[in-house]
């Protein structure tokens, strides 16, 4: 598997495109478009959240009706959320304006949201911008760059991935390589449960419907479910990826060799989109990121990964660059999973060096300028040792800042 | 019931004290000490949280053991959480030297800390304060005000909280006047879960030791479990209640009519102090009041009203004035409890009417102007109507602020 550059657009068969549609923002791109040249198999994962806005609604009964889809459009400024009949209405006809303008049943069109909860979304400017987008589509690598920026809020760079494999040749004459690329958004209102933001992968590999959703469900686990901005899980989030089968590989029918290199290559987009995302977390400063090992299970250890960089007092505290490991301990400690307070170890991460801050049931005391230059870095990194078992996770955040508090104080205006 | 002005040494029998230690801050009193006249029945509730602090294991092997309590010795500046065997051995040399400071077994003494995570007590400065204290005990009540005083941490305001009400009198002649008074801190590092913070409570009732117990266990419920300030449940949290029965009332031996109104008296100060408390939370400038009506069950109720307290989301719109009600859906949308979307209401409490934000599946068109001069008030209170059942619950919390941000951004310097 091989990194390469570019996002939507990276796989065969696919085209992208953003345009300035005024939704809500001015002066910049608002609305998305990928449409892919052939019917795609199509798996996603949504939100938890009770309160399901209108494009969430729309999107689970194409995908969990198990029918195929070809086109997605996303608008930003408005969620579409808590809009009642008139929101899905609006749904409907945003599909049937896309498949009309693409040539294809309002049946095959997904629809994303994100944004302000509660206003509906003004029907005549999404119209003209279907229009717009439909004209500017291409398979260029700016054209899905476009279609990255055009789904941003209040995120301050643009999230792209993209990796190539080789697989096996459909025609059983050597390999050919494979292409899996995505894009995501989300700053705000992130939180690990089920997918928590929006992100739209696309791969040219060829691969039955049930085990790209089966593969979906399982990387989710511990990439984009294993991120946390502000521990508030949204109304909207989608997680979608489309399957064109355009690369010529043998089709992946089963769980094999094959369907094993599709799933490392689908988990190391998501979790470069999902870091990407906690780094960009609103108002964020730091990456934080807290491993934790040798836990009894792995459930175990996500929960606990994830109290850490839940945390307020921890990302206050990152964001101060303040080395107060108790706040860590503390968290560990209320997350719920029973372990020995006696037992486990604690360290900040160095890139040569660990700095021990907890052993033997007490914090030692350790060099305070080490802590310091550490905690100066970009990327700030934890490691707990809790000595009971096998079971690994990490999990990713972003320090809490005045920026924070700035954008979300006052967000509608 | 009446309310009085007043905090532990509201009730007969008690004395307190507050004392400038040097135990990490300058110039205030950082340790109290409250004493009564005889031996109480003792009743309390501590964190839940895995790391326990030195204190909480000594007051819980104390409390939970069924011994009487006589004395609590509480500081501020250093928690003497994860400190090992040495923390340990500091809290029994502590309640070996009040004991020996007012003529008492050190079985009979409970000890408090709130502060770092991490160092360990100067025990020289904890010996100095003890003796400082036992010499100032009073009655006064200023002495349960300078106690009030030096516990506290970030609080910005002492908070005591007081009440008196009539029993029948022991010797069956008439009624006696009963008191109940109490003092809290807590500022950081507060979320519902047991008690989550310091809280003393002193009342002159004669009760036995189980009603006690189970009076402070059921009122802690709608009280200091519904708070939160910042989702972190401390290492330290400790909620207790001393009766030494001097008021002269007929004891309280089952559940009768005394019991309730006891068991009144006593939740009307633990809800004022948590309501302080949660007004109180670091760098906050709104008190939040999320009232939950019609609900299926009780707890229920209470988990979907602090979900909303507890969200950083409408926290943060809180403090910027900002009436994005999508916010609070959002928030109730992923507590957990089921409801249906379509059914519930949703409002922001004004003195004269209440402003509707979501009726009928959507969000209204409301008055933005009305919403911002509420919105402006100390005290910013919305109610949601289930219309599911006959179950309701409140929770309070804070703004989140850039001050929020600040305190712990750098809290050990």
């Amino acid at each position: 598997m091989r990194r390469i550059a570019g996002g939507v657009t990276a796989a065969k068969g696919f085209r992208a495109a953003g345009f300035e549609a005024g939704i809500k923002y001015r002066g910049r791109m608002d609305m998305a478009m990928i449409v892919s040249d052939v019917p795609c198999a199509a798996a996603g994962t949504f939100t938890s959240n009770r309160f399901q806005a209108a494009p969430v609604i729309w999107d689970r009964q194409v995908i969990e009706g198990g029918a195929a889809a070809q086109a997605v459009v996303i608008n930003a400024g408005i969620a579409n959320a808590a809009t009642g009949e008139p929101g899905l209405a609006l749904c409907r006809k945003s599909a049937e304006l896309t498949g009309a303008a693409l040539g294809l049943p309002a049946s095959l069109v997904l629809l994303g949201s994100t944004g302000v909860i509660g206003p509906q979304l003004p029907m005549d400017r999404i119209a003209a911008g279907i229009t717009g987008l439909a004209e500017r589509l291409s398979d260029s690598r700016e054209a899905g760059e476009a279609a990255s920026r055009a789904i941003m809020t209040t995120d301050t760079v643009n999230k792209e991935a993209a990796v190539e494999f080789d697989l096996p040749a459909a025609d059983g004459d050597g390999t050919v390589t494979v292409r899996l690329g995505g894009m995501s958004k989300g700053s705000g209102m992130i939180h690990p449960n089920m997918c928590t933001m929006l992100a739209y992968l696309t791969t040219d590999c060829a691969i039955c419907r049930p085990l790209l959703q089966k593969a979906l469900r399982d990387v989710v686990r511990d990439t984009f479910n294993m991120i946390s901005v502000d521990g508030d899980t949204s109304t909207n989030d989608s997680l979608i990826v489309l399957a064109g089968g355009r690369a010529g590989n043998r089709p992946i029918l089963e769980e094999d060799e094959s369907y094993a290199l599709f799933r490392e290559a689908l988990e190391a987009v998501c979790r470069e989109l999902a870091i990407k995302m906690a780094g960009d977390g609103e108002g964020a400063t730091h990456l934080i990121e807290m491993r934790v090992i040798h836990a009894d299970t792995k459930e175990n250890a996500r929960i606990l990964a994830r109290a850490v960089v839940s945390s307020s007092l921890v990302k206050a505290m990152v964001y101060g660059r303040d080395a107060n490991c108790g706040r860590i301990l503390c968290a560990l400690g209320y997350a719920g999973p029973a372990f020995d307070p006696a037992a486990i170890g604690l360290w900040l991460v160095g890139p040569e060096e660990n700095l021990c801050f907890y052993q033997e049931g007490r914090v030692l005391a350790f060099d305070e300028e080490k802590a310091a230059a550490l905690m100066a870095e970009k990327e700030v990194r934890f490691l707990c040792d809790l000595k009971a078992g096998d079971a690994e996770a990490t999990a990713w955040g972003c320090d809490l800042t005045y920026d924070y508090v700035k954008i979300n104080g006052d967000y509608r205006s």
